[in-house]
């Protein structure tokens, strides 16, 4: 608890996170986690279990060397071999975890509960020995007798444990019952008590929150509620929980909140629910008329707080629960001006789609836009041809033709780097002109060739290599989206895309994989253009 | 409220649910939810908002058509046009909803309160004089003052309500708080009251359970927390925290909760998180050593609840943290006997392979057991060359090369149906013989070829093709999840097969989706062959 200023002190349980079922963390990407939490201000980074493996091992030693701010523990069984694979680590502290309940002493260990604690005073008096500092946790806490807990946590006290820690280990707590628990504990030992909630009712937030607000000092959470089946208390929720619902501070950065929650989902490969609070895509998002119209006129209508608070971002999205104020509000940030007749128009479109179970995005909106008022303000590039080539024995490969919009003539003529990237062009060069073939050319199409490591990468890679000196546009990110099932089914597909400062993210779907990728490519470098 | 048996009644407000920002619910789609929802015991479906289109209204005359259980209600603003429309489609209820709190009737409603108050009563007049059911909800009633409310629930039943409502629109209620507002409305007023609550800080569940812990009678949820922004309070989260933390009975039908949530997540396109507390891939899997060690011993140990209680399935998965016992009890499912040096080979070969990042799937630890017996007990079927050919002017195709492991021959020889199929194959004539080739021929390869919507579908189409008449397997479900970002990045495809009463799921990641579906399908016939 280094440097700790505030009433709160959070623990991240890397371990716990790291035992969400199906996933495993390399030990590259678990110092990058833990370098990441030590930014975000958390106090104390549970950093793995030593016993596990050699390869934990090296990791939590890596994490060591980085002398970061975050005190580094371990978990332990009360066993002095676990306590010397962690010294070997050269950790700051030891979770050293005993059951209490008596489902966990009989069945699991099989041992009596004088066994149980005298393995736990033995443990902590050898950690203490070594110079460690130590929370001891009772597993099963909360189905445990209290007055159990209040006995082993006072004889531990003499054997000088640093904290003491409840573990609702199957989630089973109530807010009244933590607070209740919490309080009874409080009031009978010295130490400060740490909260540990899982998440199998749905609960591990408001369970935490209750128990930090009835006196508990620190708390146990994850980074989007990683862990063990439903996972632990999510740090994003307790922290702005605590912070704006009960004014209870802590140390951490709450404008980091998103971007460590998107770091780790991309480390772990566990996406974000859309629907996740504070940190999820939809968190600051908005369709409903009423709600739209309500957050033009005061965003405090619809929002609890500011996205940019928690590093988050407010969207307005189009759909047939839509009003006239948000496709009004929506035009005028894309700086698009519509007569009344044309207005109502592109309203009732909206609506159509909505009914057809669609959702409009930007360039929908821009193409229905560019339909009723008969030009084309849309599409400057289409894709005209897609051809790709793969399999399990060559070189994925694809090829492209683009065609460019009558009116896009941008800057006139083109500067292209490789005049063999032009098919049908505009040759600038006069009958027996023998000048070499000019690198200036009005486009109307190119066409492209590349490889990549599949089918994908090969299409999107030869529509850069296309575009490489007509557009400087970037792809930030791609990422597919879970899809309904079925080989024949829709896969989404969405591109983040930036051109000097303006970025636009578009969604495609398609039942082929290649062509929504290529499309949304299109949809946002038609965007930016 | 028909049928009502229990002490709390479920409103699942679909209108809710289908504002998440992105989605839109076709009418047909809207009516098998609506279907499900009934089955699954729900008491009121807030079936859409009639005022919001023609096609919203068409899909809640179709609901209403289908004489469901469940009242059907709507949602409607203290507007006369509002009531009309929810008339016209028949409905049994209306769901009347007004703002209540200052920030919304100063800066959304620019109305004051009488104003506000005096169209209430009109509405609620209106409804009952045409004989509906009247809900009347108090938005944003957590930033209101709470006498306010007491007056207006007071007033409105003189105007003879059936039902009020408290909405914590943004979220920001706590249990303690919901606790303390709930008991102090039911002390003065005589009408049911109803708790809607969102999940902005993550605790819509916990403050929904404290309001009908509170004296509450009904409570407004969604499946798999859907809704604005964060969404609203989950049922599954709900209904299992009141029965089994609180001893509060409902009409729903616990083990159809995941069956509901898979369905209403497939047709609305919204993935349902694994770590989803009740309902989520992984709310019953393990991986940790302890816990499955101690779950062998008794389920109660890791799990609050049994997963068939609420038609879920229990999972045990291998990877770095999973100790010997997980790997024993592992093995004896797969009816796999191994003497003691085998298995500490295994289990360290499992042990690495968690440290590099990998999880263990079922086909990898029969690589891996198959490497250190010397023998091929994992692979009966290979892919031996795949070729796939796509774009958006052709119809995507695929060949195929499959080859048969040397020790497999089912049947001595096969009948297949179209000796085309055959490749290289062990020809059962003799010279001389001019019988026509024989139908039953021992393969060692099979070559196909096939089309599809997209190039993965053709490349499954060409693996199923060419396994017709060789093994009777099905394709019973194929997902495409979402993956860590970049073109060139995994994804990963999940299927499910069927061989008679044999169930198998394969994950499969690779940078290639089509190389990911069609290693995924052949890892998985593999499994069952």
């Amino acid at each position: 608890m280094k440097n700790s200023k505030k009433v709160v002190v959070f623990d991240t349980t890397l371990r716990d996170g790291e035992q969400t079922p199906s996933i495993s963390i390399t030990p590259s990407n678990k110092l990058e986690i833990a370098m990441e939490l030590d930014k975000l201000g958390v106090n104390i980074i549970e950093a793995g279990s030593p016993i596990t493996s050699k390869g934990e091992r090296e990791a939590i030693k890596q994490i060591i060397n980085q002398k970061l701010n975050a005190e580094i523990c371990s978990f332990v069984r009360a066993l002095p071999l676990d306590i010397d694979k962690a010294l070997e680590c050269n950790v700051d502290s030891v979770h050293i975890v005993i059951p209490t309940s008596e489902i966990h002493m009989k069945y699991k260990m099989k041992k009596s509960k004088e066994e149980i604690v005298e393995s736990a005073l033995n443990s902590i008096e050898y950690a203490k020995e070594h110079g460690l500092i130590v929370e001891l946790s009772a597993e099963d806490a909360t189905r445990s007798e209290s007055d159990f807990l209040i006995e082993l946590f006072k004889t531990a006290e003499e054997y000088k444990i640093d904290r003491a820690c409840i573990c609702d280990t199957v989630g089973i707590l109530t807010p009244d019952k933590s607070s209740l628990l919490v309080k009874k504990i409080v009031e009978n030992i010295k130490t400060p008590l740490s909260i540990h909630c899982h998440n199998d009712f749905g609960m591990a937030t408001a369970n935490t929150v209750a128990g930090i607000n009835a006196g508990a000092k620190e708390c146990h959470v994850t980074v989007n509620g990683l862990g063990e089946r439903a996972g632990n208390a999510p740090i994003d929720e307790v922290v702005m929980t605590l912070d704006k619902l009960y004014g209870i501070k802590s140390d951490i950065n709450h404008s980091q909140l998103s971007k460590t929650s998107r770091l780790i989902s991309k480390l772990v490969k566990v996406p974000i629910p859309a629907n996740k609070s504070i940190v999820g895509e939809n968190a600051f998002s908005h369709e409903a008329g009423i709600h739209v119209d309500g957050l033009i006129k005061n965003t405090s209508t619809y929002e609890p707080i500011l996205p940019e608070e928690v590093g988050n971002n407010r969207k307005i999205i189009l759909g047939k629960h839509s009003g006239k104020s948000a496709l009004k509000y929506k035009l005028s940030l894309m700086n698009i001006g519509l007569n009344n007749k044309e207005f109502n128009q592109v309203y009732d479109k909206v609506k159509a789609y909505g009914d057809l179970g669609k959702y409009i995005s930007d360039i929908d909106l821009k193409t229905i836009i560019s339909e009723i008022k008969g030009v084309n303000i849309a599409k400057k590039v289409y894709l005209d041809e897609l051809t790709v080539i793969s399999g399990n024995k060559i070189t994925p490969l694809a090829s492209i033709n683009l065609k460019f919009a009558e009116d896009y003539n941008p800057n006139g003529t083109f500067k292209v780097d490789n005049p063999i990237n032009i098919g049908k062009s505009t040759d600038v060069r006069k009958k027996g002109d023998d000048r070499k073939i000019s690198k200036e050319i009005k486009l109307d199409n190119i066409r492209e060739a590349a490889y990549g490591v599949g089918p994908v990468d090969a299409a999107i890679n030869a529509v850069r290599k296309a575009l490489t000196g007509v557009a400087d546009i970037e792809l930030e990110d791609y990422t597919v989206k879970a899809v309904s099932s079925g080989t024949d089914a829709l896969i989404e597909v969405i591109v983040n895309l930036r051109r000097g400062n303006e970025v636009v993210q578009v969604k495609k779907a398609h039942s082929d994989i290649i062509e929504a990728s290529v499309e949304a490519l299109m949809d946002g470098i038609n965007l930016l253009l």
